[in-house]
């Protein structure tokens, strides 16, 4: 299993509609295949700054699967808008 | 609640040897006042970076309480030999 850790730029005064976009495209990672844990993270220092953490059964899950899924493009349709710089997306594994 | 994410920059030949030294001071951090949880994370896309993620009751249990400890400087003296770029703090907050 991997974590997809996804750090998203917004204008922090839309913070509300964001979180209820990103809240609203939940059940699409829900409904991937691979899918595992989903959380959204706000970061104290930066309220611009957010992080998407979903847990997946492998990294193929994330990166091929869900990434050519219908769901995917959801999610793009329901967050991107918010977005003002480009996703940084990474992928780890727990170690300790 | 809250997470602690420190961003560790390494030299990948010592990997070994640095978990090694996290898994040693992980006790440190464990016999902190306000210590909820505890992992370390390795990137995927670059083995040189770590995450460090420590659950804290509170941001101050870790930038007052943790940082003007002995276990601090204990964490320090175990891990910071192998850092080879200053680490990177953030906090983040669970929205979703």
């Amino acid at each position: 299993m991997i974590h997809e850790i996804a750090r998203l730029t917004i204008d922090p005064t839309r913070a509300e509609a964001f979180e209820a976009a990103v809240g609203a495209a939940r059940a699409h990672f829900e409904a991937a295949k691979g899918f595992v844990s989903f959380a959204l993270e706000r970061v104290l220092e930066n309220p611009a700054h957010y992080r998407l953490v979903v847990g997946w059964e492998s990294l193929e899950a994330h990166t091929v699967d869900f990434r050519s899924s219908e769901g995917f493009q959801a999610w793009r349709a329901l967050a991107g808008p918010f977005f003002v710089a480009p996703p940084e997306v990474e992928h780890v594994t727990r170690v300790l």
